[in-house]
């Protein structure tokens, strides 16, 4: 299959003012989106596909002049791809308070011409959604054919068919949960504390002093990466393996604490590149839009009662080696949206990968996204 | 039960060069040391109980004065507990390299009249042993009971089995593993590299800068809380509730980066106390001797051939919930030691705890280690 080639990201300006759930409000943002295909004459065949913790509008495809920035779910958006741009025209958007472009922590405040930094209020899934629902309006998309995520893209996917039940066909939500648990929030918080205790975050305003703080975002990510893969992926990438150079001699421990073992290599770099790339505020940001998510507070934990003004489809699939958010808490949606009959697919997918399972080419999880959309294109002619 | 009441410790000072597993050697070293009952006099009814990551020679009853201050296995090991001091001569050693006394990185090296920081020599569950068994020979100890630990502990008893398998009658393993997982030993790297970055570290010589890395070690100490717990005891201890004061009116979010959820209280509780007692060069160098332990290794990873020459007696148990060191791990040890026809007791206690679930006082799980310890006294007649 090929990839959808050249793309291009635009950027989109809200001038309106938008409240937050928090009770903050902007007094305008832009987004930076993407979008791929072509929108039919009925705008019946749109499908918004939502961001996870560190991804971005660039779905698929790769900019010009940079063929190695391949979009984040390229194996799963393209023509003849399961989600198949000859067919749907589908949307990538950078979410609100991010840092790919989006207005986020790193924007200029117009109150104070100066990055908002800690001042950038905290951001909801909702909010994000609400933020969606403004972008399909300026695209003239009165109704999604579908929304789909994956881990906190899935968490937006749900909160679009609770929150526009009738601007949603179908939800697509893989290896997520419908809410955090404890260890969830726990991991979390301790990326978090990693971030706020480094000294060169400066209370979330380390921009002014021309720092950033690497060694906590470091931190954070080796933690984040030890949560996405399963424990016998590890093992079977990695193992006890040791990381030695070429013209090491004989095999025994160095006795020390530099890098000794794979893992730790591998960990350490995935630390570094991400402490280049990404930013702390929007860290914290995103981080606690996962915390706060529970569609059910509001109904005393009773997440069937929340389900009960939906009116999407859907499409639930996980996968048994994600331990971050494991088959157990898909089922509990599965479960809950069948109590009010919802007409539900469920796929839990035998696959080896942990919570990464739902970036990774794996054909039987593809085959399942692909025929899904295909009966979504029946529907819509698409 | 009662505890054994006041205990008071006592430094033993090995004044004889001591060579370590890493080629480094000191020039001698102290060790702090608890007992608890009497030695017979056939010197047959002594028990090594080995500490893991956090704890010390103090095991069991409370020092004069300090009345909140009680051994970290006072629940098992007391007159008429499970490991008896009515029938056992008990003996608790704080390890090489910790902070509870034994010499190591805060100890002053006599070299250089300063303390020995990141000169410390980088030590082995073997160098323990090793320690231990010298220790063994000041007390007039030829042959041990048993030896005896969980976690790290469980890893020394083991060891012991294999480099003293004429002086150790019993070896109780448990809540252990043969050797850490990529897994594990990834949640070491990013707690050392918590500490290692923490710019308080000064490169291990923080002493002298009069400062300590406690926002690393705080970071190191929440990532091992959150492996030391279920996830299901987690949910049941903390779940999803908001920390609240009692003034506080609604229950909704506070939409900021501070305590919101218990769990999240818990967790900095933990960190704060720990980096208030506990020192980081020592967590660098246990966490290293964990994922250094693999008897197996000289063996091309086959365990059973490890194994070869032990000639003690085992009990193994392990906890269902315990995804640190699970009971596949144990099993494995199990498997590997029936191969030889070893005399193996093994006992998987469900109890819902993790990995701590060894230091908790669990029916089932201290009435399996009390009927073991009754067969041993018949042997010994203790």
């Amino acid at each position: 299959m090929e990839s959808i080639g050249i793309v291009a990201a635009q950027r989109m300006h809200f001038p309106e003012p938008f409240a937050l759930r928090s009770g903050a409000s902007l007094a305008g943002y832009d987004l930076m989106v993407e979008t791929y295909g072509t929108l039919n004459a009925e705008r019946s065949n749109a499908v918004l596909v939502c961001h996870a913790l560190n991804a971005s509008h660039h779905v698929a495809g790769v900019y010009a002049g940079e063929p190695k920035n391949v979009g984040w779910w390229d194996n799963m958006v393209g023509p003849g791809k399961p989600l198949d741009t000859n067919r749907f025209f589908v949307i990538g958007v950078n979410n609100l308070g991010s840092c790919f472009g989006s207005t986020g922590p790193m924007s200029i405040d117009p109150a104070t011409g100066k990055p908002y930094g800690a001042r950038f209020p905290v951001v909801t899934v909702e909010d994000w959604v609400n933020t969606q629902a403004r972008m399909a309006d300026a695209f003239g998309i009165e109704r999604f054919a579908a929304v789909m995520g994956g881990s906190l893209g899935g968490m937006q996917a749900l909160a679009w068919s609770l929150m526009y039940p009738d601007r949603i066909g179908h939800c697509i939500v893989i290896a997520s949960t419908p809410k955090l648990s404890a260890q969830n929030i726990a991991f979390n918080e301790v990326a978090r504390s990693a971030i706020l205790s480094d000294p060169d975050f400066h209370g979330g305003d380390y921009y002014a002093h021309d720092v950033k703080p690497r060694r906590g975002l470091r931190v954070a990510r080796m933690i984040g990466h030890i949560t996405y893969l399963s424990d016998d992926d590890m093992a079977t990438k990695f193992g006890r393996a040791l990381r030695r150079a070429a013209d090491t001699v004989g095999d025994d421990y160095r006795f020390s604490f530099d890098v000794e073992f794979e893992v730790e290599s591998y960990l350490r770099y995935q630390g570094d590149k991400f402490a280049d790339y990404f930013d702390a505020n929007t860290y914290l940001l995103i981080t606690r839009a996962l915390d706060y998510f529970d569609p059910a507070k509001d109904f005393d934990g009773d997440l069937t009662a929340a389900l009960a003004h939906t009116r999407a489809q859907y499409l639930v699939a996980s996968f048994s080696t994600d331990w971050r958010f494991a088959p157990t808490r898909s089922r509990e949606l599965v479960k809950a949206l069948l109590e009010h009959k919802r007409r539900v697919t469920y796929a839990e997918i035998d696959a080896p990968h942990g919570h990464d399972a739902f970036l990774l080419d794996d054909a039987r999880y593809h085959n399942v996204v692909r025929a899904y959309y295909e009966r979504i294109a029946e529907e819509v002619r698409a």
